[in-house]
């Protein structure tokens, strides 16, 4: 079998593959405005379910924006999560991304509560004096703990991305986050998405800035 | 609607999650020995394309274990992929994980060579004097450029992880890889892969030691 490399230039490949992913998507429906978040999720995973799984509130696109142009910061539940996202181009907005999980106080909040270390850094991140966007793509503990803190009247975050991947709790956590009335949410419903996903989405809307 | 979450205690979670994919997996044939790592992308991705999709060169899963034993560095193509990366087990092993992406060195090469900072990478890496474990998540032109350097007899790495994911040149590059005689591989066939499917699998490999 001959194999043969498509010649691409290097600054090319990022727009030929969104090329591709249009083309592959062809007349598939995407909520206007949010078709930038839906095509760079499935040029981070090559899964065409993004295209169906990304459940956005009203309005969610224009509010993040506002976020981040007003210096919102980023809490991820990964550090994985942190090293994805484009660091540079949010700070031209003010905004840093935060990650709590290697803190050792939160590792002994963690083991005092018997909760998992990524409650503890929701607890953390809820005791921050700013706006916020959560970046969840690991831990439906951190998912389910924010509902509760919202729902206590304890945090109003600017954004939750909700894309925690797996078996256990990670679909329950998910929709906790879609029955929230009034808090501007991205969430990958079922049980896809992943730290590549959560940061992918950051990145995302960065880039439409 | 009423939403359930199940009570699982938080050391508990992996291990169930490990449960659900075995049960789903049910008689699906995978290659002996392989079953943890394939299970752990599965874990990771909530994709069970992965049980299809990965290739194994033969032996090489106790290969790689040796390599790991034999204090062999990881070196990634992307800080997301390092970041995902079990550093402190692999330190138990003499092992560290190198991702020379952000080196200024390699962004000057790139430019004067117009390749990928990928590409520039893996060179930096071949001039090394150590054993390399090989986890690209990323970039096809890194794996390209391992096949050419190995096909050269410039490069003998312990294992190649071809995992990059998406539309240009992403096939072929691993196509590249799996056609190598000698060389230890694991590849994600096909589009599918990224940075967390190239952590995952180092990690599977540390947890197995």
């Amino acid at each position: 079998m001959k194999i043969e490399l498509e010649n691409v230039k290097p600054a090319e490949i990022e727009k030929r593959s969104f090329e591709i992913i249009t083309e592959e998507l062809g007349d598939t429906h995407l909520i206007p405005g949010t078709e930038p978040i839906v095509k760079r999720c499935i040029h981070t995973s090559a899964d065409f379910d993004y295209a169906k799984n990304l459940m956005f509130s009203e309005g969610v696109v224009e509010k993040a924006l506002d976020a981040i142009r007003n210096g919102a910061v980023i809490v991820t539940d990964t550090q994985m999560g942190k090293a994805g996202i484009n660091k540079r181009k949010l700070a031209e907005y003010g905004g840093e991304v935060l990650c709590f999980m290697s803190d050792e106080d939160v590792a002994e909040i963690a083991k005092k509560n018997g909760t998992t270390r990524a409650v503890a850094s929701m607890e953390k991140a809820a005791a921050l004096d700013k706006k916020i966007i959560f970046a969840i793509g690991n831990a439906p503990t951190a998912l389910v703990r924010l509902y509760e803190l919202i729902q206590d009247g304890k945090l109003t975050p600017e954004l939750v991305i909700g894309v925690p991947v797996g078996f256990v709790n990670v679909v329950q956590s998910k929709e906790l986050i879609l029955s929230l009335k009034d808090t501007p949410y991205i969430v990958a419903r079922g049980r896809k998405g992943g730290s590549n996903i959560a940061a992918c989405i950051c990145n995302a809307l960065l880039y439409m800035l």
